[in-house]
């Protein structure tokens, strides 16, 4: 059976007991989170979010520059004035470079991604930090409150990053 | 109060109870979601995902367009195998246009936002369809089963779009 085909018993379950129909569009706590897309990072379990709470936001890295479409959307359009960056431990990022997963794919699916801006990063701190500095220096995102953290994937306590 | 230190309280009573720290890195139900960053839209609840199952990757709309790196990242690197796309009903990406947006920004923030393609969408089932064909046109892109689905955020049900 496809993941897939999983997917919809477990939804015919959460469905069955569905109470939250009637929520509105605009996060009831105005603010984007943009997440790592780890597996082992659940943000809604981790931050205590509630359908309708929040914008979120996930790629891999939670790198802010991939976000940037989303981040402007969400405040222009939908009025989230805040924003939370979630990195993590143990993090993929962190093992590979451009010309590792370049290589990668030329030798295995013969196609080039010299293209593709892959953003890892050697340093996990330092990644947050380099994402609120490209967010606050982007004349697109307004001037609004930004946290980062750091998910420790080994004990599922956030840290603060400043 | 920040939202911001209430995620910090939430997290907290996570820790608290926390068993999950022993997960490996790459998700171990080997798929990877795309789905739409919207409030209501819990993936992991709607679907049945537990901490160390799936790559999660969301922002506006859900689109692919803007997942193309994290896709290639999952599965060169981290061995996902399958692909599901989770848009949803009431989805604010139907409600502008590039144009509409990108004169907002330029009459409020004073900015040019005409070199992004915001993404919106006039018809919720075929933002899927597209999304489906651009993955299976994409030569970056394994050749693996992708399924696509319509959340709807007045019942909690995902339906197969095909």
């Amino acid at each position: 059976m496809s993941v897939a085909r999983e997917f919809e018993a477990a939804n015919a379950k959460y469905a069955a007991s569905f109470t939250k129909g009637n929520l509105p569009l605009p996060p009831a706590r105005k603010v984007a989170v943009v997440a790592c897309m780890d597996a082992r990072l659940d943000p809604a379990r981790a931050l205590g979010l509630e359908e309708g709470d929040a914008h979120v936001i996930r790629n891999a890295g939670g790198r802010v520059t991939d976000a940037i479409r989303s981040l402007v959307i969400s405040q222009q359009l939908l009025g989230t004035r805040e924003i939370v960056i979630l990195h993590h431990t143990d993090c993929g990022m962190l093992t590979f470079t451009d010309d590792v997963i370049r290589d990668k794919i030329r030798s295995e699916l013969k196609q080039n991604a010299d293209h593709i801006a892959f953003l890892p990063f050697k340093d996990l701190r330092q990644s947050v930090l380099d994402d609120i500095e490209i967010l606050k220096q982007n004349p697109l995102i307004l001037d609004v409150p930004i946290t980062g953290y750091l998910y420790e994937v080994e004990t599922g306590k956030i840290v603060r990053v400043e």
